[in-house]
């Protein structure tokens, strides 16, 4: 994995960057663009969740990565409940400008269920199974 | 990046291998599942699309991966035109089943813009920038 280490986005990002990011992105209907997170790093593929304007405007500003819930129709900044926070490395914009790689550094574990990653259910042996375990209890997680 | 290579997908799948996939994958309003493509090797992001159902199914079917394209109103077989296709190396399904990630070998590049991903746009000293170049043209790709 080769990462463009030189060239990190600088934050808190200037509003001109910030007005030129969102300029170049293309909202859905509802106003969000898709996000994939990526540790910047180990090039492993953490979550894909949704954005805002405003989302987008403050994980820039911030260097904190922030989404939009679509369930709780609110700004999700992510780690706030559990502390697994996601550190903005780098944010990019597809060709068409309607999905965002955001390369991150992930504190502990970026899925809800306590596994590093979201992508934990593939077909082994005939049937549907999950392949990873999860490092983090959801009483260390959520206090529950 | 560490590659699970033990179990890759097989191909094609049985029928009931691709029915407990489908029913583990939350279809949304109309009835597509983002996908995430991911370079199994190297880790590299290529892209995102839709699949439907049909294009689950064939790509678990065939080993190359068919999306549905939401402008044409179609599958979408990657590479089709192009030649760069994607073959199936694996497919992810994530914790609450709304977002796929597509391990594949890519062929060529990913993106209708010649180069090898879709992510090439990010803030570089103040601006947009674009961080990558083509390295396919559009006539080799598509003949214009």
């Amino acid at each position: 994995m080769t990462t463009d280490t030189a060239a990190l986005t600088r934050t808190p990002a200037a509003p001109a960057e910030i007005e030129a990011a969102l300029a170049a992105i293309r909202f859905n209907a509802d106003g969000l663009v898709a996000a994939i997170a990526q540790q910047h790093d180990s090039g492993e593929v953490l979550m894909m969740a949704w954005m805002n304007r405003e989302a987008v405007a403050e994980t820039l500003t911030t260097g904190r990565v922030c989404y939009f819930s679509r369930s709780r129709n609110k700004l999700w900044r992510k780690g706030e409940t559990s502390g697994q926070q996601q550190h903005l490395v780098d944010l990019r914009i597809d060709c068409d400008g309607d999905t965002l790689l955001v390369l991150v550094d992930q504190l502990g574990v970026a899925c809800h269920t306590g596994r590093r990653n979201c992508f934990f259910h593939a077909l082994r042996d005939g049937a549907l199974a999950s392949i990873a375990e999860p490092e983090v209890s959801q009483e260390d997680l959520y206090g529950r």
